[in-house]
C-alpha cells in the first residue's frame, strides 16, 4: 500500500516537522518513507493531497464502556461522582451492555484518528471481544479495588488472572496491564497482589494517582504514607503508567523521576470533576513523560483526541500567567509518542518510522467550508491541534489494516451499533 | 414559514427546557410557538425532526477580519502578541483584505450557528459592506485609542464618525458602539471623547477590561486609578460592554453592579494568551451579566461558539475545586440571551419567544455516525454544550431569511471567498 502526497508529521530530533513525502506499507509495516515513492510500488494507492498523515493518535487513559454514561451529573466532585453517581450504577451494568458500549467506543475512537487505548474496567473479555471484532490496538486490564470487601476483590483478582490466562498469544494487538484502581481505593493487600502478579506476567501498573485533592489526606490515613511514597513503596522498578497525577508537588515529581513511570494528562476530565489543571509543563520540562487521555465520556465527555489535544493546549494558559508553557508541537507528542513510551510500545508505534507497524491516521484538512475553522492554513500544526476535530480523520489504519477509509468503517457494523444506542 | 418537529430551546423563568415544539415565522418575527402547528399555515416547511431548535449564537467579542492571522503567533503573552507581533502586520492591512477576511469570518460564523457578532476592529466600512452583503446581524464599530500619538487617534475619532454617520438607518441589522481599545491604550482625552460620541449618538461602549494582569499597573500610571474607577468615571450611566474582565476583585465587582455594564468571557482567547480563567461563576451569583466571545482569530483560533461554550463550561473546574460552578443551562443563556442584553438588543433576539426576530439555528443531533460524539443522547443540552461541534448546525436564519439551509449558504460566494485564502 501507498499514501501519496500526504504532508506528513515528523519528528526529527526533538522537532516535529511537516514533509511532503510518501509512505509505503508492506503488511503490518511501514517499509519506506521517501519523497517520491513509484506507484507500481503498491498494489492500492491513497491520494493524502490537501491531507494530513500522522501517527494514530494513542489515548492512554479511558474507560470504554463508559459511553453508556455520556451527559450524565454533571458538576459532581470526584467522591461524589465516584460514590453516589457511577459504582451504584456500574453496579448493574450487564456484560452485554459492555460489550455493546465498547463497541460504541471503538467506533468513536477510529472515526475520530485513534488507532490505540490503554482502558480501565470490568467484563474485560466482552471489552476484548469487541476490540478483537474492531481490528483496533489496545490495552486491556480488569480493575482492582477492595473497598467493598475482600470478597469482591477476590473475585476482580480471579477474573483479572483469566482475563490474563485466556489471552491470544497470537493477537499482538491487545496487550495487558495489571490496575489497581486508586491508592484510595486498594488496601495494602491489594497493591502487593498487584505488585506481584505484575512481576510474575511481566506486565505495567495502570493507577489512577492524584486526581483530587480529595485523596491526598485519605491515602495518608489508609496507607500511613504520602500517595508518591506508596506507589515508590509497591511499583520502584515496574513500568508504570499513572492517570491523572493533577495533585504532585515538587518532592513528588523528584520521587517519580526515580521511578519508571509516567502521566496521563486528562485535562476535560479534570476540568468537568473540579479537579483543577495538571502542571504539565513543568512535568514535561522536569523531565517526566506525559501522554494524553480522555478518560470515560461520563466524566470526559468524548474520546475524540483531537478535543483532548486542544483543551490540553489551552489548559496550560490557565496556570501559567505571561509564562512559557508547551506548544503545540509538544501536544502532538504527547498524544503519540510520548503514549506509545508510556504504554511501553514505543518501538512498534507512536510515529511514521521505518520498521514501525503501520498506525496512521489520513486527516482531511483541504480548504472547504467544512475545514474552514482551519482557513487560512498559515500552520498546519497549530491548525491540527486548534482548530481540526476528530471527524476531519478521513482514512485510518491499524497494524497496517484499514480501519476506516473515507469514513466508511471496515470491521464495524456503525449502523446497527448506534441503533442501539439511539434515542 | 414553518419549523416543525424539533427539540426546542426554551427559556423558562430561569430555567433552560427542551421542548417539542413548532414554530411559525412571519417575515421577520417569530408569530407563533406551540405543540402540533398545521402545515397549511405555512409557505414552506422546514423538517426538524431529530434536529435542536435554538436562539441563534451571539458572539459579544470578536475581531473578525482576523481571520487572516488565524494560527500565528503561539504562547505570547498580551502585549507581546499586541505590540511586537499583531500591531506591526495590522498596520499594513489593505481595505480589501478586511473585506475579504471578513467575509470569511462571517461564512465561519454562520456556518457553525452564530447570528449575530459584536465587532471591533478598522476600515469597518469595509466590514459592514461584507455583513450587509451577507445579511448577517452585527454591531460594529471603529476603534479608538492614541497610545500612537495624536494624529493617527484623531483620524481614528473621523473614521468612526463617518462611519456612523454613512449608515443605512433602514437596515436594523447592523447598529453601532463606541469602542475606545481599552483604558490602558486610551489617554483621559479619547476617553473623554469617546464619552461624549455615547451621549451623543446614544450607543453602548464596547471596550477590552481588565483582561491581562499587566494592565492593572499600567492603567494607574496612565490615569491615576484603578482601572474600574476609570470606568466609572468616564462612563458611568452609558451601556457598558467589558471584553474579558479576566482580574476583577471583589471591589471591582461591586463598582461594576451599580454601573449598566456587563462582561464577555472570552475563555479560548483568555488561555492562549496565558491571561488565566475569569471567574465568571462568582460574577454571574454576584449578578453581573456575562455572555460569550471568541475574540478574533489570532489569539482566540476560531469563531466557533459552540466551541467556546464548551471550553468555558469545562473552564470553570480550573478554578473551582470541589465547588458548586456554573453548569450547561447556564452556558446556553451566556451564548443567546445573556448575549442579546449585553448588547441592548433583548428585545429583538436571544431567545425563541413570540414577538422576538427569528434569529434561530437548527442543529443536526441525529444519531448517526457524524454524531457519535452525541450516542447515547441522554442529555441534549449537556451534549448540546459538551459534544457539539460548530459544523453541527444545518441550517440557520437571521431577521427571517434563510441564510444557510442543509449547510448551503445563501448570501455568500463560498467557493470564491474560500478560494482567496486557500494554500
Amino acid at each position: 500500500m501507498l499514501i501519496k502526497n500526504g504532508n506528513v508529521i515528523i519528528f526529527e530530533n526533538d522537532d516535529v516537522v511537516v514533509k511532503k513525502l510518501d509512505i509505503k506499507i508492506k503488511g503490518e509495516f511501514i517499509d519506506k518513507i521517501a519523497e517520491n515513492i513509484e506507484q507500481e510500488e503498491a498494489e492500492k494507492v491513497i491520494d493524502a493531497s490537501n491531507k494530513v498523515v500522522m501517527p494514530g493518535l494513542i489515548n492512554t487513559h479511558a474507560h470504554i464502556a463508559m459511553s453508556i454514561f455520556r451527559g450524565t451529573f454533571e458538576g459532581c466532585d470526584l467522591y461524589t461522582w465516584l460514590n453516589k453517581k457511577i459504582w451504584p450504577i456500574e453496579a448493574k451494568l450487564t456484560e452485554e451492555q459492555v460489550y455493546d458500549a465498547s463497541m460504541l467506543s471503538i467506533a468513536e475512537m477510529i472515526s475520530t484518528g485513534t488507532t490505540c487505548v490503554n482502558d480501565h474496567y470490568f467484563f474485560s473479555e466482552k471489552i476484548r471481544d469487541a476490540l478483537t471484532k474492531s481490528n483496533m490496538r489496545a490495552v486491556i486490564t480488569r480493575v482492582l479495588m477492595d473497598n467493598d470487601g475482600e470478597e469482591a476483590s477476590n473475585s476482580r483478582v480471579n477474573e483479572f488472572i483469566h482475563l490474563y490466562e485466556t489471552r491470544d498469544v497470537n493477537n499482538e494487538l491487545i496487550t495487558y496491564t495489571v490496575s489497581p484502581h486508586g491508592l484510595y481505593t486498594c488496601s495494602d493487600k491489594v497493591l502487593e497482589i498487584a505488585r506481584r502478579l505484575a512481576i510474575k506476567y511481566d506486565l505495567p501498573i495502570h493507577v489512577h494517582f492524584l486526581e483530587s485533592v480529595s485523596e491526598i489526606e485519605d491515602i495518608k490515613r489508609l496507607h500511613g504514607n504520602t500517595a508518591t511514597q506508596v506507589l515508590k513503596k509497591y511499583f520502584d522498578g515496574i513500568h508504570t503508567i499513572l492517570a491523572h497525577g493533577v495533585k504532585l508537588n515538587d518532592e513528588d515529581i523528584e520521587i517519580l523521576k526515580t521511578m519508571d513511570c509516567g502521566i496521563v494528562h486528562n485535562p476535560i476530565s479534570n476540568f468537568r470533576l473540579g479537579c483543577k489543571i495538571a502542571d504539565v509543563t513543568k512535568y514535561i520540562r522536569k523531565g517526566i513523560n506525559v501522554a494524553l487521555g480522555t478518560d470515560g465520556q461520563g466524566s470526559g465527555n468524548n474520546l475524540d483526541m483531537f478535543e483532548t489535544m486542544k483543551i490540553a493546549a489551552l489548559a496550560q494558559g490557565g496556570i501559567h500567567e505571561n509564562e512559557e508553557r508547551i506548544d503545540s508541537k509538544e501536544i502532538i507528542k504527547m498524544a503519540t509518542i510520548n503514549g506509545a513510551k508510556l504504554l511501553g510500545l514505543e518501538n512498534k508505534i507512536g510515529s511514521i518510522e521505518v520498521g514501525k507497524k503501520a498506525d496512521i491516521i489520513i486527516v482531511d484538512i483541504s480548504p472547504k467550508l467544512e475545514n474552514i475553522k482551519m482557513i487560512p492554513n498559515n500552520d498546519i500544526i497549530s491548525n491540527l491541534v486548534y482548530n481540526t476535530e476528530g471527524k476531519n480523520v478521513d482514512t485510518s489504519l491499524i497494524n497496517g489494516n484499514i480501519v476506516m477509509e473515507n469514513r466508511n468503517m471496515k470491521f464495524i457494523d456503525i449502523e446497527k451499533i448506534i441503533s442501539k444506542f439511539a434515542k
